[in-house]
């Protein structure tokens, strides 16, 4: 039998139905490539040239008001738009367009534009949960909107537009590729067996918490077993909802410390503000049923060696297949090893 | 009916049966976010710390060969290992590795530090298609090697270790997902019409050529339709062959010629030396008959809107759908209007 900690070796993901290629002593090779800057002097408190400040003004021209906790508005910028034609375009039987609508909105996790999640309040994490579950239910009422997309871009090297603490949501007509995969993967397991198939993941994680990162009673954060990005983890409540509307009140407490502990570890791992796309997944919002559906969330950071290497999901990547260059067990122990509290916490 | 050059949609990319996201006026949304390096002084003919330049040692302790052309030698740090035990590891059904061998090469296009592909005398452009020509055909032919794939990341945005000009070659016992799924769309479009796919989207194209960027006699390099990255192109032989063993000495020439008015073009964008993954899809070599594929090549550059900010392909994008900001049209436009003459040759 191969040793899957040694040898090149692909792994299955069961919830898009794709590979991952893992190459376990890959990130010793020598870089001569491009590093990241490595965060500064620590940002203002309030910073009268940003965008999202309480009292600014925006290049819109529409002024943000002195917001006390979250402050959630429509994107100036909006990648979808709520008005316009249908329809459909279509050349040939290989070109084909579809019209598509829906709505970007932008939500400032704090007024402060010096604190990322893991150095905010827990009361006021919470405060987050809130508010993305309150927008996931009133966008989801649109009767023109079928799925709704929360997600967080934090740093510059995950694209962030700006640096003030914030996620966006986009909504729209159409379920995208990847909820869709997600969807289908889930309803064949569901069929099948009459569980979630991440509840029968999490129980067979639980058995040797190899993975497991953090957890609390009402959540678990892991590295999945086909991890892609090099600390990648799954976050799951232990119980099968459907969408953050369906969380119980102590569910959404652990949300908000299962977010807080894990951010921390990954703000530890380099001793920096540590890099990400998250986001969560939940079922769509056409009025269907869907059992199947079980609420999670992804964390995608980019680094890999420090606080300056990143991994680059390029050529082959992008051309053939994921890759990875360090297995997601060693990933785990890694984030499990580091303590609890924030450094910066700890250095004072 | 909507106008697709004004109002958001969505496009389908019928290779890979996924969508993309299609937002044509977002590039005017102020960026507060990452600035890539602009290219500063010229690099060097010759770098003594280079672990690619002639006469050099590796890290591995190998010394390059003081080489005149080409050079082609098995990565020190290879992701795929050409021996290994083989073997499946599985658990509760959801869990599954299968072991992976394979050859990861490196291609050193040019003994020249500081001469990128568009920068090479094109009979050395017309010695780098010969030269994966026959990488190809060598690799294709081992009977544990099932697919090759060609590829080349330029530039330190797009992860390239080393700045000496070179491309890589992964070669695996596996065909990995993208070139898997291409291979059953091609075939499910072959078996219906009889004709492949790429023909007769390159037949649809040609009517209008809205989306061409350069053409020979052989080969055109289009926007495609579908494009997810901002310049992305299209390189494809008019003529549908199935790998580059089977293009005759007319059609490397024009694949030569072809690189290098497209990579010119992409030079002259942005007067930068344009960042990309450049990569061939090629039939399978498990010695099946493939006359549904259609030999081409994908250009995936990030730049956006200057030498230093490029399209992040990140939360939206990482948990939803591919997503972009200008349509194919306008950056086909573009890169069209451009000299065809390269920037630097032109300021001498
Ligand atoms: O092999 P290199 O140049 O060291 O590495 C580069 O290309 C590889 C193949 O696309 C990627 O896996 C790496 O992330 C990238 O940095
Ligand atoms: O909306 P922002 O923060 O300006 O932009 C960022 O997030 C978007 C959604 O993932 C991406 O499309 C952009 O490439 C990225 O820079």
């Amino acid at each position: 039998m191969f040793d899957f900690t040694e040898q090149p070796h692909r792994r299955h993901n069961p919830l898009l139905d794709e590979w991952v290629l893992v190459s376990p002593h890959r990130a010793k090779r020598p870089w001569q490539g491009a590093q990241e800057k490595a965060a500064t002097a620590a940002p203002p408190a309030y910073d009268p040239t940003c965008y999202l400040c309480p009292g600014n003004t925006r290049t819109s021209g529409i002024v943000n008001p002195k917001y006390d906790h979250q402050y959630v508005f429509d994107n100036d910028f909006a990648a979808l738009l709520p008005e316009g034609e249908t329809g459909t375009y279509e050349e040939g039987g290989l070109l084909r367009a579809d019209a598509e609508t829906g709505h970007c909105r932008v939500i400032c996790f704090s007024p402060r534009h010096d604190l990322t999640l893991p150095e905010l309040p827990i009361a006021e994490i919470r405060k987050v949960v809130d508010t993305w579950t309150e927008e996931f239910r009133t966008l989801g009422a649109d009767p023109n909107i079928n799925y709704v997309q929360i997600f967080e871009n934090k740093g510059q090297a995950m694209g962030a537009s700006n640096p003030h603490p914030h996620g966006q949501i986009w909504s729209e007509r159409t379920v995208p590729d990847l909820p869709a995969k997600e969807s289908r993967t889930q309803k064949a397991y569901f069929e099948k067996h009459g569980r979630t198939l991440l509840s029968d993941y999490l129980a067979i994680e639980e058995k040797s918490k190899t993975r497991f990162v953090v957890e609390n009673d009402t959540w678990v954060a892991l590295v999945p077993f086909w991890a892609v990005w090099p600390f990648e983890t799954l976050v799951l409540p232990r119980r099968a909802v459907q969408d953050l509307t369906q969380l119980n009140d102590q569910e959404r407490d652990g949300l908000a410390d299962i977010l807080q502990q894990l951010t921390i570890k990954y703000d530890n791992l380099f001793e920096t503000s540590f890099p990400y796309s998250a986001g969560f997944h939940q079922r769509p919002t056409d009025g269907g049923e869907y059992p199947e559906w079980h609420l999670h969330m992804h964390f995608l950071p980019p680094l890999l060696r420090s606080a300056t290497v990143k991994k680059f999901m390029v050529g082959y990547e992008l051309m053939a297949n994921a890759q990875r260059d360090i297995t997601a067990e060693q990933a785990a122990e890694r984030l499990r090893a580091l303590p609890a509290v924030h450094y910066k916490a700890a250095a004072q």
